[in-house]
């Protein structure tokens, strides 16, 4: 049989390590022929644009690059399965692809909607009485898949952010004179990534002095309150705010209608934005926001060895889960201890995963509601552990580089 | 005798390194007893703010922790001497400190700013027939020193730059779209930094596609042009632009009276925002803008080996120079050759630094204006090899942390 992977949604570091982890399982298989990667997520089956993998990753080398290569390799999609009842046309082609190319397995990486589309497709798939399974391999920065104790991807990201959080509390705190900066981290539901920068606490640091999540409610009155506690404490307070935190006073009139971009449209600009221009109203001081921007989920030269590897094992585990009957899963980890660290892989049913979110728990927030506890960085420290060696060109990290037309 | 050291103007991943150099190397000479830190550059000079670095760099590993640590650990200030003639007065307290302490030099890690201050109190201290040495050691990230091959701090952030744009770049090219992503680097006069991101091209990569530079004029239809022919040719175009760029179209009063944040002030957006909002309304595609931020300055996870180097010893070499006698001068490198990378360090008058730029030269810029020739990448490359090997602490990297309050 032939086998085909597939990798959807935000682009992560981890996710090309997942498809090594597939590809390098299923090439120790016999019964597995062809591996084919499909371009563009889902849509690359639906439209049968699938390259041969064993074309593709050639040597070892290859694979050491793939693991240090952020983004999808294989391109990405945000498209979501209809439900199969009110359109199958899609199903049909999906069928049609898996039957041409007899596919005996398809593993998909992805975030909540591609679990979306493990669980409908190996439901519809079932229901043609065809035996192809569909497993489903976790991953996102964002840390909110239910069922699993973390995501692939998302260590990766928490050791970029605390890392530059550092650096920017550096250099936040050389001037003589206050100052506020205001640190917007993805996360727009939850907000695991904003809170993981508290592992900081854990290495004699004071900052970030403050840290904000969705999971809390938050006004401006009280942030208020909570700077001039610390500013009273220290000279460069620093400031974590998930993006999808929400003030009651941005909904005014005032702040939907007054920002206005220079073709007269209205400037979407980010929480971080809102707050930095808030407290220059309120506290006239020096204030700046920083958006940590697509670097939180692409930067591999600074990955988790502990996510890429797991990542990567996760992938593998994806096809063992496979070969011995399952389908309609989607592989996750259940942490046995902090300390020695230890997870084990194990399948999910994608119904409990798709289409839901994980919040941060409650204790993980400390009472005020603008900090982390303690109690969160036994969770976080073990995930951004450990540095992979990267294979450097020219003082750069060389990454796996696919020709351009075939994405086009 | 004493001798004092100073650090100014804005943070980089070097200006640390240059400080243990001056530290080391002012340990092996008998004739030095105590090495004192100006507390906020000169300021703390005239405020009398020293801190004895013998009690704050205790061992080996102290002085790894500082290579490795961004920004100014005895914190920084912007201030410039007046002239001498029309008000002495900080000129006076400044001699009394060195009298006081009985300092016999004193070394200013800086950018143009602080070559300035370097420059007028040498000149000062001569007149008032006082035997203190003031040495320059160069820093600044935005490499516009004159007489320089180029300052430490550059190197850093131009290792920086490229790492984090290639990974935008796998970032951008993951969906099915045409896309433009715009980053925005710092330089506000000299295109340095945004210029080194062509290093990329020595590593098979097209990306960035277009770079735009303040020493060379753009108009909006221009780079309109430009796109037009970029994305006929990659679905994800990336463009790198100077924070410093201007386009005539954007000193229109439509632009200048438009932009208003939420209380009504101008929204100061930069020249990256500026063109992904002239780009969405003359492509309606998919278009993003990022700021690399102050990371560009402090991300000394990813330094260059070869800048850390250096930087300190150039400030190894600034005590050598004081010395043998040396005043007013700024230390800079002479470039010998590119293969192998081969520089020396040697001693320019400050009157030659002080208050210049300097700008690309016109053969690293190609004939269209909007990209880098590989000529220049013999020059950017040797600046960005080597990597450190940084010390890490619960998977992050450790800094040296200096108490709060000594810095209040």
């Amino acid at each position: 049989m032939n086998i085909v992977v597939a990798q959807s949604g935000g682009p992560t570091c981890a996710i090309n390590a997942s498809l090594v982890g597939v590809f390098r399982e299923a090439m120790k298989v016999q019964t597995i022929d062809a591996v084919f990667g499909s371009i563009n997520g889902i849509e690359g089956v639906i439209n049968d644009r699938l390259i041969d993998l064993k074309t593709m990753i050639r040597t070892d080398c290859d694979m050491d690059l793939l693991r240090q290569t952020p983004s999808t390799v294989l391109g990405s999609c945000r498209y979501k399965l209809p439900d199969s009842k009110e359109d199958d046309s899609a199903y049909q082609k999906i069928i049609q692809c898996f039957v041409r190319r007899q596919i005996g397995a398809f593993f998909y990486i992805g975030g909540n909607d591609s679990m979306d589309t493990v669980m409908k497709l190996s439901a519809y798939v079932k229901e043609q009485g065809l035996d192809v399974k569909i497993i489903g391999i976790p991953k996102t920065i964002d840390n909110d898949l239910c069922v699993t104790d973390h995501t692939p991807g998302f260590g990766s990201a928490a050791k970029y952010v605390a890392t530059t959080m550092q650096e920017i509390i550096r250099d936040s705190s050389v001037y003589s004179v206050p100052s506020v900066t205001i640190v917007e981290i993805m996360g727009r539901h939850a907000g695991w990534l904003a809170a993981s920068s508290a592992v900081l606490h854990a290495n004699e640091q004071a900052a970030p002095h403050l840290i904000y999540v969705p999971e809390r409610p938050m006004t401006l009155e009280r942030f208020f309150e909570d700077l001039r506690c610390q500013m009273a404490k220290h000279k460069a307070v620093v400031v974590a705010v998930s993006e999808g935190v929400e003030v009651p006073e941005s909904q005014s009139q005032q702040y939907q209608s007054g920002v206005v971009d220079s073709f007269g449209h209205k400037y979407l600009s980010g929480i971080g934005k809102y707050l930095e221009q808030a407290v220059r109203e309120e506290f006239g001081c020096k204030v700046r926001s920083i958006e940590l921007n697509v670097m939180q989920r692409c930067s591999s030269h600074i990955s988790s060895e502990t996510d890429i590897h797991e990542a990567e094992e996760i992938g593998a585990a994806g096809v063992r889960c496979a070969l011995a009957g399952g389908t309609g899963q989607v592989m996750v980890f259940r942490r046995i201890r902090d300390v020695p660290y230890t997870v084990v892989i194990e399948p999910a049913d994608a119904k409990r995963i798709a289409n839901r979110e994980k919040f941060l728990p409650k204790s993980y927030i400390n009472e005020a509601g603008n900090n982390i506890t303690d109690e969160a960085l036994s969770y976080f420290l073990p995930l951004i552990r450990g540095e992979r060696n990267i294979i450097m060109k020219n003082g750069l990290p060389q990454h796996f580089l696919i020709r351009e037309d075939i994405l086009r």
